[in-house]
């Protein structure tokens, strides 16, 4: 039995992501999005939402570039923090003594200590409402060698990202894996009275 | 140490979300897309993304409506599935026996045996390259009673969601609680020597 709770922003898992942007004299900031999430395969693509009182909201639309970092739990205070300073008066970097790194291939400083960034630029901008919505071109990702497991492949359970809570305010790990996709579906069997007549032939 | 391993789209963690429509006769499907996420506070809205090939992208155009269904572990082989059959010659709700139920007010049907719903009207098409991003505004969310916590708020650790490792085409699961969001950061103290000489006066 369901009961309506109201028109919430209730996805779970949300994750948490901390976005890395440059201002105009080059200093480095971070911040954290809940609003994201992967939105193309070809050309690569994740998009954030922003409001335009932020500071990354300003660095982005005259940088055209961003990071997003994928942040480890033991980084959690860190994180919050980033969410609840503004670099407008705040050199968060400083005052977290974490490590801001100059992307390779788009203006844009990632964070040292964090296992996972991704390298963007600015495809398409998108205003919806309370929010606007960054499209990044995902030009390059890095991984922290920690992290690897030993098919070189990032190990989740050593990556250690974790997912916000809306409902809550609250944030969540995550666990261990649970099954293979495009893989589990085929114990269940399509019977032959469980096909559809195509209404385009 | 930092090593690339090329422009990839990895998000930790990735929401596995389960998208349900009607065609043109009234037909209910499910799909799943693991590109998406929350993308505006107000009005409260989610994206998904899909690839023009799909049975849902066709649904979503025609009836400018759909839901966005969290699944529980639970389910991890009939969500799969969902993922590797296309609702073009197979009855997905048939062949796995959960319920299609049709939302209150979009017409679109949510997955009666899934904790969550948010039901959506269209509000915005992005065309971006492989894929296409749908921005559903967020009309009502509706939560099984199964997963409310005892203060009426939903339990993530009783809705149970998981995640899409793409790069390992995984599963992985969530869990529990691990700090309060806008407390944590409370910890860190700003020294007077990190605040930023605003540039904007």
């Amino acid at each position: 039995m369901k009961v309506s709770v109201g028109a919430k922003t209730t996805l779970y898992p949300d994750p948490v992501i901390v976005v890395g942007t440059y201002d105009s004299h080059g200093r480095p900031n971070a911040m954290v999005a809940a609003w994201g999430g992967i939105c193309c395969s070809a050309p690569p693509c994740i998009a954030v939402s922003l409001r335009p009182a932020t500071f990354t909201y300003r660095n982005i639309t005259e940088q055209n570039a961003f990071t997003v970092n994928i942040p480890s739990v033991k980084y959690l205070r860190e994180v919050d923090f980033f969410g609840t300073t503004s670099g407008i008066d705040t050199d968060k970097f400083a005052v977290t003594r974490l490590t801001p790194v100059k992307s390779s291939l788009v203006n844009a400083p990632y964070v040292e200590e964090f296992p996972i960034v991704m390298e963007c630029r600015l495809l398409q901008t998108v205003n919806i409402g309370m929010h606007t919505q960054f499209i990044g071109e995902i030009l390059d990702t890095k991984v922290d060698e920690a992290v690897m497991g030993a098919d070189r492949k990032p190990d989740v359970t050593k990556i250690q990202p974790f997912c916000y809570d809306a409902f809550r305010q609250e944030y969540y790990c995550t666990g261990t894996a649970i099954g293979k996709a495009f893989f589990e579906g085929k114990k269940i069997k399509t019977p032959p009275d469980h096909r559809r007549t195509p209404d385009h032939p």
